[in-house]
């Protein structure tokens, strides 16, 4: 029996517990060489990763620390006394190693691994030892079940009306913010449209993200359904209402593994979409060479993929495939993308153009669901609703009924500028790279911090001419960008 | 900058550093987004995972802590200055995601994943995505390439002989101590047989572990030369002297994966054996029901890898399969398996029969590559070296020569026996299951702890009558152990 202590550590997103180490009866390193624990009281239990602690005044003998993760999970009070026991492996572990070796597994496997999962009973090294398993083989019918599990696992939203509309991008070009354009336009025009979405991950912003410059996203389930009664529509930060918890844990260790696997993002994209009462999804596929997918050829069977999974899950889907060539807009990062967002609605004339054909164009295929709209006629509806205002005073509605960001932003005071090397033609922009610059600089942490793209690609530009300009409101994030930046600008400029 | 301060918390394997949460410029939120950061001072660099400290008064604003191994490994004092970064991924970590989409990997590239997994440049969880990778598929070419560089990094040990002999089983059966009876029964003989071991991992005991109740083993590489130049042999613990440091370092992932693919034990057994400056091997495969091999049809394949890899590496290997499908002898766990061993090399009428004829038929098979000695002659020399006292005379010098150990062990005071539920004969015992209740007990940090088997296969049994005893030093690994052998004794009893 040992007594409960909180150890102020958060070692995101594993469970840590630290024993003393002892030097009788049954020792520390003899817990630690089981690896996992389990703590427990009662039917509560947690399985951690058990570090040991040397420092006689954090921890006395009969003690057991418990990090941030691990006492918020247990949710019992310090001085609970609980008992530790070696953690048996899930049984789930055995289908996880047959998948290793080769074998498909059923949906009831999977979904007794994605249950495990969820239930924090995998160490981050299980959970990638499985990603990696998927990654080297999935049948189309083991995608279907991982989605299904996925989905079925969490919170489910529903909603008053037999057509939901949604609409998302599977990401990986910078500045592509349409759903801030799109989900306005789609309110006015009077469909529903429940918008759920991420923060960013390893991307310099998600929606939810830029969102949050102008309004509260962080919304719970019941408010979002009062105001999709109200507007038609939410922009909300999904992370709040616990849709898909398995997905959030399997991209914490993918992303670190840069595990990208087709069947890994229709599963994640489209458990989420299941879980928020998603009926009808536009999906955007940027093909381009530095985008998520790089060639036509991949982007079909991406398609075909989404298409046999949504079919067997009931979801009606309209798959698009787009120019990702290069960054879509000016700003990237939240406040910067956050003033392209509103220079289209509001029809301001230093409003990027690509930002707002793709918004018009992916908006029309959204409409293009609505049984009552002559077919074909999406986009011209969408643009009409755009230019008439009326998509941009849905916006501040919207912004209204989310409450309005009592926060001000600005992009960030401190810049440093990339300038051209030689005169020319810029022929390419390398997607990732300027990502990853944006995000070093400090997004989407820092409101502020990003890029702002001064050239696109087929403008000219002269030697000692700027290419962009990065922002940042920290020097630590200003240096570790402007070092990339200047080891190479992810511009291509061509004599 | 950060100053440098000493954390006292052990995360073994791992290096992990702290930095204090702060609300101002680059966070330590957005470092941990990063979650591998890069800690240098000129020269010196580590590698980490990120921690968040939210207690002020174990580090101050400007102070980033350092855990034991990252402190241990970085090499720097308390208070000198380092710069933290973002980690750049290791570039090797390329090749890994092309060996999880399919690739086979070239020399070359499975050399540089073993060079940044040696300098600690790979986490757990990317440590983890390569081995499920090559557990997935794996050519006998890669296996060949993998060993040698296994086998390339860290420490060699040379001898001034052209013939240096070893033995090595590929373990899993409980008490199977024969090297403690092979190697003096070899170095009574004149062959030079300088016997490195390992700790146990997740076994009850390792040779090192068992040993240890006799003699010192913990033996820099100057002094082991000393030994075996006067005495033909050493027996001591490998870990001293850095023999394959990849080979500890993947074992540490695969374990708790329970990763067990032939590809991974051949580069394994190998790369250390060659390191240790082996000429001429002989591997013990017993293979049973529980054993890690479980038939014959696999034995010859894993027979085969070996054969394939040693002898393109310039190793001579004979490789036996032998009964796996029991424990061997009576004791499991280091004081009790060093028991069996005197009891057999004193020639104590109490001796268990089936190790002494397995070390007698390995011994033999090690002799037999003395060209002196007529063909198949082995066995015979060695049950004479053995029943006429050579080899336990040789073993004390080696005692002596090694340090005879100044504590004395006994048997663990606590015990428990587990009782046969039914009158008839045994038919079989759960090899793996009975290594894991000797392992609960406590062994093989508890050296007393462990297991007496009472009765073995083949043996009549009543109900009521003692199967085995469990020995416990502390009242916690007598609980684990006692409660995992009531659910189930391991022991197969048939009426």
């Amino acid at each position: 029996m040992f007594k409960i202590r909180y150890v102020a550590i958060d070692t995101s997103p594993e469970n840590t517990v630290f024993l003393p180490r002892s030097d009788d009866g049954y020792g520390a390193e003899q817990f630690q060489a089981l690896r996992k624990v389990e703590v427990a009281q009662g039917g509560k239990a947690i399985l951690a990763t058990l570090a040991i602690m040397d420092d006689e005044h954090l921890l006395r003998h009969g003690e057991i620390g418990l990090g941030e993760q691990a006492f918020r999970r247990l949710g019992l009070p310090e001085g609970a006394e609980v008992v530790v026991a070696q953690a048996r492996p899930p049984a789930s572990l055995d289908a996880v190693r047959r998948k290793i070796s080769g074998d498909t597994l059923t949906d009831t496997e999977l979904a007794e691994i994605i249950a495990d999962i969820t239930k924090y009973r995998y160490s981050p090294m299980e959970i990638g030892a499985f990603l990696v398993a998927c990654a080297a083989f999935m049948t189309t019918a083991e995608t279907l079940g991982l989605t299904r599990a996925m989905a079925d696992v969490g919170e489910k939203l529903t909603w008053p009306s037999p057509l939901i509309v949604d609409k998302h991008c599977i990401g990986g070009i910078p500045g592509n913010r349409t759903s801030m354009i799109v989900v306005p336009i789609v309110a006015a025009h009077g469909l529903i449209i429940p918008k759920t979405s991420s923060r960013a991950i390893t991307s310099p912003s998600g929606t939810a993200d830029t969102m949050e410059v102008l309004a509260n996203v962080d919304i719970s389930a019941e408010r979002m359904k009062a105001i999709v009664a109200q507007e038609n529509a939410v922009l909300a930060w999904g992370g709040r209402v616990n849709l898909s918890p398995a997905d959030d844990i399997l991209i914490s260790v993918e992303r670190p593994l840069r595990i990208d696997t087709f069947e890994q993002m229709v599963a994640s994209i489209l458990s989420k979409k299941l879980a928020a009462g998603a009926t009808h999804l536009v999906i955007d596929i940027p093909v381009g060479p530095t985008a998520k997918v790089r060639s036509q050829a991949e982007a079909v069977r991406l398609r075909k993929l989404f298409e046999y999974v949504a079919t067997h899950l009931g979801l009606t889907v309209d798959i698009v495939l787009t120019d990702g060539s290069q960054p879509i807009g000016r700003g990237i990062g939240p406040v910067l993308e956050a003033r392209d967002v509103m220079q289209v609605l509001s029809g301001d004339p230093a409003a990027p153009t690509d930002l707002r054909e793709r918004a018009i164009f992916l908006a029309g295929r959204v409409l293009d669901f609505d049984p009552a709209l002559p077919g074909g006629q999406g986009q011209q509806r969408a643009a009409q609703l755009l230019d008439s205002g009326q998509a941009y005073a849905a916006m501040q509605r919207l912004i209204a009924a989310q409450g309005k960001q009592p926060a001000s932003f600005a992009p960030g005071p401190l810049q440093h500028e990339i300038l051209a090397r030689q005169t020319g033609t810029i022929t390419a922009i390398d997607c990732h790279l300027i990502a990853r610059i944006a995000r070093l600089a400090g997004a989407p942490m820092q409101k502020g911090a990003g890029i702002d793209l001064l050239r696109k690609a087929g403008d000219p530009v002269r030697s000692g001419e700027a290419l962009y300009r990065i922002h940042a409101t920290s020097e630590t994030g200003l240096g570790f960008a402007r070092e990339l930046a200047e080891e190479s600008s992810g511009y291509r400029v061509s004599a």
